[in-house]
């Protein structure tokens, strides 16, 4: 039997432990597997790609666990009322093989991503900050608030999107959180005089959702939405005058902002800074940029923690997905009428 | 809701329609897939190495549907009770991204090796052939001889492993099959006078399970467990004096029997044949030889026809893997406590 977490479990957990609680316990567990990076088997995703958007399998493995999540993204989702990310995952056994943990990842991806912009900005924001912007106002923009409120101390955050419903969606869903929330009228008004802007728009383009013009000195990007070929937010002219950090370095040349810039362009792995291999910010001054697209391991961190809370909360819900007959060489066996292992359908 | 078939469930599928109906349906969903090899993306396997055994993903779509198989092979683990392969796989619907069907695919995968085992000797062994050997009685052996015995009317099979045990477990399992079965003392007596030899051993290691000497004009070899790196079953001599058959040339290049020979050694792929681009058999005395590996198209096979068989059957058991809000750019509202999505733990 395999564990199982799905989608009403996971409600169930974030129910008893509170979002803010996992939110902080995220960004430890990744932190901590992001400092022994050098230790996990990187592989770029596999993507399948089609007209209307793609499907992937992001394999991670640390020697002792191996981890995948098949995600896809398909941005016309929303208009026939299905979202544009779902995803599952599962945690195995490299020592025999056996998967040994499934979960939905729908929602464990949003606390996920949310968790690892918070790590990244306690890494490279100014100290200080206490506001931020977020320009898109879809279904990762509520965690990410969550996520800077209590990792970082966020305060406020100024919010822009270009359809009105959904940010009275995400004024409501704040309202609260303890967060003070601004509506603002365009995004050049969101991200004036904040601390750290957060870009997380889901159009499948090359789009200018912040333009050089509107980015002063000392500010913190986090760009989450420009993460797939042919998707980017970011005028280049900002890339350029910034420092740019980005999870797997080949991974973000196809997928992340820097697709518009050579293939030289100097970028920071955000490991190198947890593990103390490389600095973050150099001055208050400098523009900072989290290039991100998500990585693997961070699902992989996802799901350790997501199995551990299942435990600490007795949750004990599994699907029979592995066979185990009595002598292993003897599948056929499963199939006599006799088999002990035979059980009725939906047993 | 993803509909799910787990290890009871297939079990009772195979209770209703039987084995042998289910090998030969099998074999006619590969040969259709097959037929449109060209429609299909093909990738070679994600594969995650470790000093045990594998970690595999495999996937494939025809841009309608989009299939992955999650597959290990641990030749070790038969020593603690385990087995060497366990799967699992599903299937989702491009135009979305969403998974619509999760099944086990350990029981699964057995069926359609054999199905795809015995679609290609169909294609490649002399007609009149009536007699086999299989060298390798584990976990894959009876499905082997069913799915000869049912689709290319073999009689006879002689069967040889090193492990008596392995043996009797063969013999006890055909004794009501209508195959008439005899355990050879070793390999060169199995396959003495056959007209198929299936090699379908399991260790990870360039073993000669069968040498040139041992094979005569005419016969069709089925080497099913040559299927990774390191690991092969046949002496080179054979793969000369033969015409040998690939699944996908660039996979079996790496994973099998053929990884002995130089990168331009030449080889026919089956969907050729099936689509008629290419000759199979030669004349009765050419050797044929199916280097088998597994390939995605035939997991994608096998699960479309399962999903059919749960229908058919009126299975109805489902998983809740993906979350669905209301409004999909509201996740975050599935969170709250008054969300009717928000179903208790185990529903």
């Amino acid at each position: 039997m395999v564990e199982f977490v799905g989608v009403s479990d996971i409600v169930a957990l974030v129910g008893r432990f509170g979002v803010e609680a996992i939110l902080t316990e995220m960004a430890d567990y990744i932190e901590a597997d992001y400092r022994r990076w050098p230790e996990f088997e990187k592989t770029p995703r596999l993507a399948s790609h089609s007209s209307d958007g793609v499907i992937e399998l992001m394999p991670a493995s640390d020697g002792k666990l191996f981890s995948f999540k098949y995600v896809n993204g398909h941005p016309k989702n929303t208009a026939v009322g299905l979202q544009t990310v779902t995803a599952f995952g599962v945690l195995s056994d490299v020592d025999t093989g056996y998967p040994v943990f499934m979960s939905e990842m729908t929602l464990l991806t949003a606390l996920r991503t949310a968790a690892m912009s918070a790590l990244a900005a306690k890494l490279l924001a100014r100290p200080e900050s206490r506001t931020m912007a977020i320009i898109g106002l879809g279904a990762q923009s509520e965690f990410q608030a969550l996520a800077f409120k209590t990792i970082l101390g966020i305060k406020a955050v100024k919010a822009f999107d270009t359809d009105p419903a959904a940010a009275r969606k995400f004024a409501a869903n704040m309202a609260e959180s303890g967060i003070e929330v601004e509506i603002a009228a365009d995004a050049a008004s969101a991200v004036l005089g904040v601390d750290i802007v957060t870009t997380v728009t889901a159009d499948k383009a090359k789009a200018t959702i912040l333009s050089d013009n509107m980015i002063g000195a000392g500010i913190h990007i986090n760009a989450v939405g420009g993460d797939c070929p042919g998707k980017t937010e970011l005028q280049a002219d900002i890339l350029m005058r910034g420092k740019v950090f980005v999870e797997l370095t080949e991974q973000t040349r196809i997928e992340g902002e820097i697709q518009q810039m050579p293939a030289d362009f100097p970028v920071t792995e955000l490991w190198e800074v947890i593990a103390g291999a490389a600095e973050g910010r150099n001055s208050s001054d400098q523009i900072t940029i989290f290039d991100s697209v998500g990585f693997a391991i961070e699902d992989f961190s996802a799901l350790r923690l997501l199995r551990d809370l299942a435990r600490r909360a007795g949750l004990d819900r599994s699907i029979d997905l592995v066979a185990n007959p009595a002598d292993p060489r003897d599948l056929f066996g499963l199939l006599r009428a006799d088999a002990p292992e035979a059980l009725p359908v939906g047993a």
